[in-house]
């Protein structure tokens, strides 16, 4: 059994020397781009991770951790088109280096690459592989047209924001957990407690965004707190407030002030009032233990499972 | 055996039954939208088509046939987005209804649908019906990049354009010939020789549709005849002019002339005088000949080979 680090020095070794086409050059340039701009390569790794539960031979798990991270990749793509996304990691968006046009077209191939990896899997696995993907991809893809939606509406509860994040962000590493499970020879059992562990572990994680884009500490987190407060954006924080708070706080919560400083700290003083930190946490404990039941549940070795408990505990531990 | 039109009849049946989920609304509606808009439905005829050369039951092949028609209608509604089109057969394109975001992201889940219709395929022949099912999608987008760059250059050359619409166009055709074929239980050369037949069938479609835009009967033909000509298109009849005319007549092609009947006569013309249309019309008659030549080798007795033959002629005498 290898590391998370060593895991993630396999995905990060193996993707600048995935071979693309030369021709045309402005179709599959952008995807070399945007596969080389970095990352932690979780999902990837999450797929290596589970087949070495189960398997020593990584070399089919590969393919799948290699076709999650273009799809992944093929999302990133579309969706900074979408959202008008100016920079990716740092770097000039796809959309914005090569036109929206040329972003619509690489991403659509990047789909057809992802495939491409994972039928080449044995046989004995493809079609449970390929039904796993799909129902993965699907997912997403609502997930980010409810995302869209919800910027449009008013009324959005917190059981569909939960929905909305378990369908953009979590489905993503169910699957690719149970995707590793099926490669590595897991039985369907095995791989549907492996989905549920990663679904779950996925909703945590979001939910630990939206709490330390708020609280996270400043000198780690790497961008602005209060980002999401800045944007009204709808996260967990904002929509629980939304629904014990007095109408003259939800005012402050929904308004443009045009102090952005001034706006966090008068919003951060509302959440806190509220306790919102206090029940964000609860709410991704709540799913942080599913996650674990789920593990626990798992047919294998107990000392097997350390590295997802190292997981959940580096997730918790993340300041971004 | 079934004749085409009864062929026909059992995609336009289908293709209504096909059950998308019911949330988020806006994702699955615009997918119901364009899949049932009607046309020719010539792609997965040509499934089903090659499929009864070799096999009587047709279960499968209508899965390969209605991911082939769900993947074509996903290209009109991403180039759609790319040409900015606001029809598309007399009614609102996908993205000038429900907006370009969510004309992406439908086309994106219309990628997995296809997928999804592609896995139902016996586990005997779903590794070829992958492979060639990608290699045509890949296929698919490099035509439109292709597409896309020749609006923007000036030298692009007779074969690159052959090259293009080969990619855009023609592998689709010949993809669905060889699907069909594969899960028919065709052997590989079997299937192989209906890809020649399908792609250069292909081909010489879409030199076809570039001279009827000029030379086609304006009563049957449907809209303006020699639009090409006013948006100063590089079809086959504009590049191979420009190989030959002199450069007052290159002008005259190249130039926006406000007076569009008066352009569309004298490029008409300036066509005449190099016979181009004979020119075009040779040059199709040469793809149309190595797809007689494919067929001819096809391993299966002669009178099945009919309804190929009456296709070839149904295409040539088609005036749009």
């Amino acid at each position: 059994m290898h590391t998370t680090l060593q895991l993630q020095k396999i995905i990060i070794d193996a993707i600048p020397k995935i071979v693309y086409p030369q021709h045309p050059a402005n179709l599959y340039e952008p995807i070399r781009y945007i596969m080389n701009l970095g990352g932690k390569r979780l999902r990837p790794v999450m797929v290596l991770m589970a087949t070495e539960l189960f398997s020593d031979d990584l070399n089919q798990s590969l393919e799948v951790a290699l076709a999650i991270e273009t799809f992944h990749n093929f999302t990133l793509v579309h969706d900074d088109i979408m959202d008008n996304a100016p920079l990716r990691r740092g770097q000039k968006t796809v959309h914005e280096k090569w036109g929206v046009n040329n972003a619509i077209l690489s991403g659509d191939v990047m789909m057809v690459e992802s495939n491409k990896h994972l039928s080449k899997v044995d046989i004995s696995v493809l079609k449970p592989v390929l039904d796993t993907f799909n129902a993965t991809a699907q997912g997403v893809c609502e997930g980010q047209q409810l995302d869209m939606e919800f910027e449009q509406r008013n009324d959005v509860s917190i059981e569909e924001y939960i929905e909305m994040i378990r369908l953009k962000t979590a489905v993503l590493l169910g699957g690719a957990m149970k995707l590793g499970a099926i490669v590595g020879g897991a039985s369907a059992a095995d791989a549907d407690l492996l989905y549920q562990f990663g679904e779950n572990v996925g909703v945590a994680f979001q939910l630990q965004d939206d709490i330390l884009d708020v609280y996270g500490n400043p000198e780690k987190f790497g961008k602005q707190v209060g980002g999401d407060i800045i944007s009204n954006k709808k996260t967990y924080l904002h929509l629980k407030t939304l629904a014990l708070a007095q109408s003259d706080e939800i005012a402050v919560l929904k308004n443009d002030i045009e102090n952005q400083v001034e706006k966090v700290n008068q919003v951060t003083n509302i959440y806190n009032k509220y306790q919102i930190k206090e029940l964000a946490t609860s709410e991704m404990d709540k799913y942080l233990t599913i996650a674990q039941q789920a593990l626990q549940k798992l047919s294998i070795p107990d000392e097997k499972k350390i590295q997802f408990r190292i997981l959940i505990q580096e997730i918790l531990e993340r300041e971004r």
